[in-house]
């Protein structure tokens, strides 16, 4: 099933764009939604964004957390979820974090994703348009970003650029 | 009459596609162009902006300054006036300045729209494509910022991406 | 012969895309490969960027450094040679460490370009569409930026913005 990278600035609309999408997906098949966040919560305005994000999205939605073991929840799902992951930034930024090889990992990404056959909505932030960061962990995370999207990209069947809650549509 | 929101980077053409556009436009219909500016000179570097800007425009413009009361400086135009606002990230820079709460300002601004008969431009600043920046102020303003353009892109006619001084059309 | 603007972020694939493009090109028209590069290593991480560029390019291309004197390197190319310039950015960055006026640089550069013959792809990183940095000379930097690509891009025959390895068709 098809499999859709959905990118895009800061409050663009990629999560609400993407939630709908598998929404009318699963209507129209009798599917189930399942929902994979990566985020954790290490101060208040994080607490407060999950938390405000999970209360938009409603009870029709299952919640899987996989703040590292992405590759792992998606190999969990039932055959008929949609899914929607939300978002691959912060998978990276806390793979990062933890200090793990993001090589490996985005390749058991990739993997995972090419055996699935639930339709997919990848949901992750373009990082990569503003001035070089005077902060060198910035500028290999925004690197590790740059090289993850080209990757999935190359495999996704659409991908989408948000432009004020609007999809562009680049492949 | 026709909304448009033109969005894009540093120096990618906003301003001077939206002035083309409407002096064309009033050229067309027989208009009067009219120029709210948001700007407001805190230093020399804002200054010389704001005059640089003031003199490419030409004498063919009304200048009205409204840094805060941009709905009010809406409801005060001629009817034949062809619009430019430029820029709305100032005004919501400004808003954030002056501690008025972003949310009640922004839906004064869409009703204001939403009553007009002029053609009118929305120029603003996309600034969420970079990394997330360490500054709090800064992480919440581009969150507003982001919020404003999805609001104002659902009820435009059309939005529009500057890329290199080159329009990218988004709706 | 066609001049080519590709911009893009960080990690988005512009140097592959124009690569390939100019060897595809080469390749139909019996030409040869020129790279001229501007970049210079002040430092381990850009030494050892450099280096991973000339190996991925392979043997086929002639490289050639400009660091500053892009204008002059333009007008000593072979006249079968398809062109590839990685990056501009760089080029005027180093232009401003250089402490050149950019104005008259640019202008000389938009000559060289008009007067050739050979297909020329132009690698630059569009960086405006972040927040406004608060340093000053990263601003001064992302302005002049702007305004290259956007003389660049109205002399261009195609602009193109790549996201995650695709190339949206900007002109």
């Amino acid at each position: 099933m098809a499999l859709t990278l959905v990118l895009g600035g800061a409050r663009s609309g990629k999560s609400g764009f993407a939630q709908a999408q598998a929404e009318a997906q699963a209507g129209a098949q009798g599917g189930r939604l399942a929902m994979i966040v990566t985020g954790q919560a290490f101060d208040d305005e994080m607490r407060a964004r999950i938390a405000q994000h999970r209360r938009d999205r409603g009870a029709a939605w299952r919640t899987v957390e996989a703040p590292l073991d992405l590759p792992q929840a998606l190999g969990c799902l039932h055959e008929d979820d949609v899914v929607v992951v939300d978002c691959l930034t912060l998978w990276l930024s806390n793979l990062m974090l933890a200090e793990r090889d993001c090589v490996p990992e985005t390749e058991s990404l990739l993997a995972a994703l090419e055996g699935m056959k639930n339709p997919v909505w990848l949901v992750s932030n373009e990082v990569g348009l503003g001035i070089v960061p005077e902060n060198a962990l910035a500028r290999r995370f925004r690197d590790e970003a740059g090289r993850l999207h080209r990757m999935l990209a190359a495999q996704a069947d659409r991908v989408v650029l948000m432009v004020a809650g609007l999809p562009l549509m680049v492949k």
